[in-house]
């Protein structure tokens, strides 16, 4: 697929490889809702800054752009000895690794496709990147399979009619096809079940407001846009059945990184007695984490917050700011991780592990596992 | 004072009569913190849009601009009769009533001109006048004392080096000289305190990001901006020892109505045990209002929600949007009330009819009733 301009997102995939150009196409996402505008990236710097500044973000979708990425940096490594390949491919892995630091998905990617590179050694590096475009293509594949998975069982917490608030985007944007918090909400729509969604916004960024309820209204879907703050009054109104937010990495013990403000809904939905889900693939569960205090939250430019766009400035020059892209939802506060093997409820860890076992046994996403 | 630019807002309070050109003069707040502009409102439409426009916004200071305001208009009314001056009168008090529906200041400091109005029946116009003068005056300058007795009860609230937390402005642009939930924060000031202040933005019109970060910044406070969906991290950091908020009418529960946003700060609050208070002068405490579920809330247009200062679109066209200006923050969220007269605490309504039996003794602001 070219870098050309289609109706709706529901066309193609938020990341595609063109092999024709040996390049990963996009959807630049800081230029929705506005314009609808595919790129194409072929160098490294061109993907780590796509990464860095948020043309593909959500943890699925930075996943998959990152193996693309490696495999079409792999036509610009030395083909003829497995060592040089090797340590170019390394060289180049850790550079897109240093994109962002908090999503676990884009060094989960990018460390399988070093373990084909590894697995490969003694064949002709034309063998390895070919293996490379398949392990890649397979990343995707499955995230589709994985996100599909996790609608249907978060399909099954809520029912027709039902209010379902969301924070930041964790849609097909994000993930490929479903999202992961929007994947129930997809399928619920392709069954009937007409939602009431309300889309928080999403500060500094706005991906509520720019990217889910641009997807959303593309989709059908009735949503409603709201302001961060305001999650609480829907909540306290009763216009709230259930939260389902995405994640960038969830530790052993059930604490959830996400975007920033994803804690303060939980809070509300707490209070409220709103059931409080997280969307999880298992790719994005790092059992190496044993609890959120050891994420690492990544902080960016005050500019985000003082300046829209960096075009019209909102607060006074010398402010300070203190702008931190995620947060971390304790495990308390989560009603259920939702996977593709199913919802995991507390405790977590030991969820997590009798999922790991399955996978590790070959089962498939949609499995029920727990 | 005339239409000039000073060079801090400290120089002249927010609000202000000017007798020469009978003119309200007031800071056009929507243009903050770029532009520091004097404006002179003459008729009662432009006084009604500078309070329906936020020119001038805050519980107080839209009660002494009410007060000046239908003083000013009193020049255009029919001099000679007493019926005619009067009708005319309560048309455009009702008018400017109409201009926003939640403060009870803006009804309450129009219905102190209109007891004066009638108390002066039989007497000359002039003389009204004169009267209705000196009793707008009056409210501002009690809105002084007000101010500043909630700074000195609310600073004992809190000690040196104390993180505070604030939602939207209830600072000096909101109220005369101290504000009210800044007031601990000045005068903690004025004594050396060293108050590390976190101002959550405040969308969808940024109050925070625009005035109280820009006050605060005028003073020489020390204050980080944050997005208000950032509140719930910066408690569970441990760095905020408080919250202070202002209010728009406290009903006769303690259930507590203020800028959108507020009620959400509170949960965060609760579930990090953060003292969470509520600074209300006590003309912001409305005893005919039984509680929170009775307090009208003010809707606003889609567009300060998905278009900034409609210039800047962030969100699809067609996307439906809740935009309430207010939420209720229920009184079992609430630590204390902290009015003129002492901290109120549960149950509340006792503690208001005390000081409203002090205050009808002529108990001043700041001599403490509990």
């Amino acid at each position: 697929m070219g870098a050309d301009q289609k109706n709706t997102i529901m066309d193609y995939d938020t990341v595609s490889l063109d092999e024709e150009q040996n390049a990963v196409v996009i959807i630049d996402q800081t230029l929705l809702p506005q314009t609808r505008k595919l790129i194409s990236l072929k160098t490294a710097q061109e993907i780590w800054e796509a990464i860095y500044f948020l043309k593909v973000r959500g943890a699925p979708a930075i996943g998959v752009a990152a193996a693309y990425g490696i495999y079409v940096l792999t036509a610009g490594m030395p083909q003829d000895s497995f060592g040089e390949f090797y340590r170019e491919f390394q060289r180049q892995k850790e550079y897109l690794d240093s994109a962002r630091p908090t999503a676990v998905n884009l060094s989960w990617a990018l460390n399988r496709m070093e373990q084909v590179c590894l697995a490969g050694r003694g064949l002709p590096v034309a063998e390895i990147r070919r293996r490379l475009r398949e392990e890649a293509v397979s990343i995707q594949r499955e995230d589709i399979e994985v996100c599909r998975a996790i609608g249907e069982f978060g399909l099954k917490l809520v029912k027709p009619g039902d209010g379902i608030l969301t924070h930041c985007n964790a849609g097909k944007l994000a993930a490929s096809r479903y999202g992961t918090a929007t994947a129930p909400i997809y399928l619920g729509q392709e069954r009937g079940y007409a939602f009431r969604v309300f889309a928080d916004e999403t500060r500094p960024l706005l991906q509520g407001a720019r990217l889910t309820a641009y997807e959303l209204c593309q989709s059908g879907v009735d949503v409603t846009l709201i302001c961060d703050n305001m999650s609480a009054l829907v909540m306290k109104k009763g216009w709230v059945n259930a939260v389902f937010v995405g994640c960038d990495r969830v530790a052993a013990n059930g604490d959830a990184a996400n975007k920033i403000g994803t804690s303060l809904a939980a809070a509300a939905a707490r209070l409220y007695g709103v059931p409080f889900y997280v969307c999880a693939p298992t790719s994005t569960i790092d059992m190496a984490t044993p609890t959120g205090e050891e994420i690492v939250i990544e902080e960016r430019p005050a500019r985000e917050v003082t300046d829209l766009w960096y075009t019209h400035s909102m607060a006074p020059k010398e402010v300070k700011v203190f702008n931190p892209a995620f947060d971390v939802t304790d495990h308390t506060l989560i009603s259920g991780i939702v996977t593709e093997y199913g919802v995991v409820r507390a405790p977590y860890k030991e969820g997590f592990e009798k999922i790991f076992a399955a996978k590790q046994n070959g089962e498939k996403p949609g499995r029920q596992i727990l």
